[in-house]
């Protein structure tokens, strides 16, 4: 049916490899780049080499900056940077800083611990972040998701700086704002429940 | 918190003319394209700007073709050309096709008559249809989408038509095969019952 249609089933292909786009939406994310003019699509293409061009990671706390630029965390004066929050991605620093309640600095691991997926604590920035760790930092905040393979990357990273004298915390547990306990997952009620705080 | 990061923020933008791409992904789709090195880059742009230089619309049914070959549906010797089938886009000609039940010709509207949207009769490929329609058509199928929109096309494709001979028809209505009445809507049960058929 395609088959006379090599170009386009290499686009298909090609879209395919993006995350969090549903195959059955494929063909009309296809029809959308069809009907670019040539101009709009060189502006596409230009904008994607620009950002790959022009983007990198800090070396110290592997967040994303402008080449041209310093890392705004990192070199912020107004940063505490005796407390490190330790983080999966950018995308969970981005969640952080939106709360406007946190002013130390970070450390993106780049992933967490997956031995199913062939990732290993050398293919993230934990060595990194035991070498970031001296009498300055007073605490490590272990912000990584609340899933196996997050706790384990949190475990994992805990267990390398029990030698150091840094505070080592994590995220609180517990029902999020706004929702019904009814509703709520037994394991987290649990959780909440064990965890509770004095009011 | 992202002003920092200019090509970013302009990445973010592009990839949210997408349709189909959740804003709550966008962030780890750029991440995945972050991620990509430069020559897979380079491949996906190419891709991109080649998919738009080789496809192009059959002159006579609006499907898609490669520039350097001929329209399969419109040049190919057994499909039967005295029955046409007009969709809205390419994506409902392949899932017409995908049936295998059917062997005529199509006709790909571009779209829907849509006055909320600033299209009308002349942005579609209605008048081209009218001058395909010669005293070797026989039939004419409908098949643009159940919306009103969709409706609304057929209807004024068919009083277009009056004054030929070609027999009109539209896809039937009805009960969705493998689904229960009880989680049907009250529209479809009541246009399936008023256009049943002799069993």
């Amino acid at each position: 049916m395609l088959d006379d249609l090599p170009s386009l089933i290499r686009l298909l292909r090609g879209l395919q490899q993006i995350p969090y786009l549903a195959s059955k939406n494929i063909y009309r994310v296809a029809s959308h780049f069809l009907n670019m003019d040539k101009k709009q699509l060189d502006q596409f293409c230009a904008m994607l080499c620009d950002v790959r061009a022009n983007i990198t990671n800090c070396s110290t706390c592997f967040a994303l900056h402008e080449k041209d630029r310093t890392c705004s965390y990192c070199s912020s004066l107004k940063r505490d940077n005796t407390i490190i929050c330790v983080v999966e991605t950018w995308q969970e620093l981005l969640t952080i800083e939106k709360t406007g309640g946190y002013s130390g600095v970070y450390h993106v691991l780049g992933g967490v611990i997956c031995p199913l997926d062939g990732v290993g604590p050398e293919d993230l920035t934990i060595n990194q972040l035991v070498k970031r760790i001296d009498n300055n930092v007073k605490e490590l905040i272990l912000a990584t998701n609340q899933t196996p393979e997050g706790e384990a990357t949190a475990s994992y990273i805990a267990s390398k700086l029990k030698a150091t004298s840094v505070q080592i915390s994590c995220l609180a547990r517990g029902i999020p704002v706004g929702s019904s306990l009814e509703y709520m997952d037994r394991l987290t009620v649990y959780k909440a429940l064990s965890e509770r705080r004095p009011f």
